[in-house]
């Protein structure tokens, strides 16, 4: 079986940088790379898009709300006008360096907090998946499974790509514990490796208090700002192959 | 004879305006729209997307150096790589908001300090160009006659469209007279009026030491932040029908 | 009667303006300057401090939410301590520049969003209040009357000068109705005139409905981005006068 | 003998972090605290200065160039007029954090560009020393020694206090190799150890080139940013304590 290994990317700024990003695409399938607003920077960018070319890694843009500061995990009170619009400009940006390195934009994976309000908003999800498909139709849609974004995606007509994530905890309701409770946040190397592994073979993930749920997933994501992601990512890859499957980008999973 | 008539847009930040953007729209035929790192923002450039695309004005992308405070206007320290993502960063943006509100951008003219650091270095000239071509081969670049951009451009094989500033003195040279120097921008409309006319009709400016220069040129600019710039726009219009030319998009003045 | 008159001033940036603030400098008797947050830059900053030094004019600290794209206007989802923080900073760059020009802060004007925010909320008011104390307790804190910001600074043991707002509509319930809703920005002069005379000669105000509510005031502010501020302010100024009123900064009203 | 050891502090935004700056405050006797424009924001600002209160850690404002891409490193157009208030308005935020904390600034350390610029530069150096004294005739100016920094502070009748780089090459003429250049930079614990030994012990450094030179010092300063920069402090420290010094802040060192 094949299974997408993302994680976000190119979240630095300037000489900031939260992960070793460039060991980091030694590992992945799918690199989403931050565009501009909440991290990244044209040089960022650019130097993200070239090595996931040389590497075969799919290239994913990775919009999220204009906020550095809050590194985009904040909600700020934008129209659906305005996050729209946001998001286009982002993907945009990606496109054009992509194209001027000669390769292209294969998916879309919205970050933190505009991807969160983008999920609990039906109106907003059609809207930005309209623009999105205008942009490009062939682009492939990162979601979790049965949330606004899969909905509206398939509606209108787009590919998608569901995630699971390792390095975070489920509720009862299969939703991520939010970022700030205690155990969100999953770090400990055999912790992963045991959730990617019943993940892999079992396709359930084991919540925050104990129940067994059902995962539909085709891609793992690993936050490049977890702590020790490279790490992290190294044991996702590992148990992949060690299960038998085979990482391989969006385009390949879906193909 | 089509002659096209431009003027940087989109030029505030959230609630700056330097311009009545909105009337302008209604005067000029081509429109370079800033892409949000001298000035614009998402939000900006889609409403001047919407407009011109209502009245058949041709969309350019104007790209700037990421220098919010300064207006683009100062040269800063950037390497050729830093000014070419810049560059595609902005023109990437803008094609995504272009395509999703069903139309396209046709040209590029770039925003000052960005412009004069480009024209005068053959390498970066090329090195943008080539990185506009592979966004886009259909992509008119517009530039002062006989510059490293033109050249550029030309070699490369894309579509060139030369400029006449109508508001600005031009030296012996014929090239601008920087601002900052005094009568380096005119903004007295008959002042601006008789320079159209002489340009329209005889194809020549007067330089400020009071040379009589050739010009050879397709479109004529009006600065959206020089004072007064909607009348001047309004008068430069009026002059070119005065004069039996027809005000016409980049593409139309080329076909 | 001394009654202050007083504006937000150098709410620009870069080569933005909202207002012509040296023109609006001759005409108010107090200045709250806007601190680089949601307007204002050093630059900005020094000139406004100078021209308010050489008039006479009161200065006064006016920060705002770090927000520049939505002019401080929207209410973020900040914590106590954040707010705290930039208020803090802002002030502290005020100070400095006045400092340096050889004069000081007099005051402390909360803009927008962030006003709204400490004025509904006692425990982030109280916070804030001691902060503006542990920095200089000569600061004299302008606010609307019967707020939080205004209890706050009574219970501290700061001085405080309550403001009426020329150019905004007021509720039933004397708050202000808020900017979007129709006629809640006031810029008909006649309409100005008209309400600042009540205010001079009877100490009330009719409401948006036509209620007459009684206005505990020692100022009036009229903001500088309001269309025509200058001419408001003017107005403003003329019937102080004209009612026999003496137009004084805060600390002379308050003498 | 007293001799202080300073750091650069603070230097991250928002989520990112340059070094572990919480660990390097235990080892440091004095905070350069980035002030908001190459680095730094009022939520970092104000954790470092609670634990150098804490600590009994001098506070010390470091001003940089308006450059968070940059990280203050290029150097950018500037008036003398623009880089004095740059660096007023960054002192005064810190300023009153500090107070609002119940502590003060003690000293004033320029960053990167914004320091280069000033040593370059005479008149410079007299309108930002003057400009330091009016806001607080008591701080005291870190610099290299021999520069104009250093006697224009000295002219003002202002205290220095002047540093040695344990992590930075010097050439023949006692300046610093620029960054960039090979070997400019050292983080090599033994070097950094010898080094400082020589310094100690000598009173000298040996250049990139080979030579013997005097340095006239009395604090030794780490950089935060330097791979390894809590390791290198450490080492420092336990170096000043092992050849019979005393760590201590600027104050101290000067009394």
């Amino acid at each position: 079986m094949k299974i997408d290994l993302n994680s976000d990317m190119g979240e630095g700024f300037g000489v900031f940088r939260v992960t070793d990003d460039d060991a980091l695409m030694g590992v992945v399938s799918s690199a989403n790379i931050a565009c501009g607003f909440h991290a990244g920077d044209p040089q960022i960018m650019t130097r993200m898009v070239r090595q996931a070319k040389a590497r075969g890694v799919g290239i994913g843009a990775h919009p999220g709300l204009p906020d550095l500061q809050g590194f985009g995990r904040r909600e700020l009170p934008f129209s659906h006008d305005e996050i729209r619009q946001q998001m286009l400009y982002q993907i945009g940006a990606l496109t054009a360096i992509a194209k001027a390195e000669g390769t292209r934009v294969s998916h879309v994976s919205f970050h933190a907090a505009m991807g969160n309000m983008i999920n609990r908003d039906p109106a907003l999800a059609d809207l930005c998946i309209a623009a999105i498909k205008a942009v490009d139709p062939d682009l492939i849609v990162f979601s979790m499974p049965d949330t606004e974004v899969e909905r509206a995606a398939k509606a209108a007509g787009l590919k998608t790509l569901t995630l699971f994530l390792a390095d975070r905890a489920y509720d009862a309701q299969g939703h991520l514990v939010p970022r700030g409770v205690p155990n969100s946040v999953i770090t400990a190397e055999p912790a992963v490796r045991a959730r990617v592994r019943q993940f892999l073979t079992e396709a359930t993930v084991t919540t925050i208090e104990g129940q067994i749920l059902p995962v539909r997933a085709r891609s793992i994501l690993i936050h490049s700002d977890t702590p020790g992601s490279l790490d992290l990512a190294r044991i996702v890859r590992s148990e992949i192959e060690t299960t038998g499957g085979t990482v391989a980008p969006a385009r390949d999973v879906l193909a």
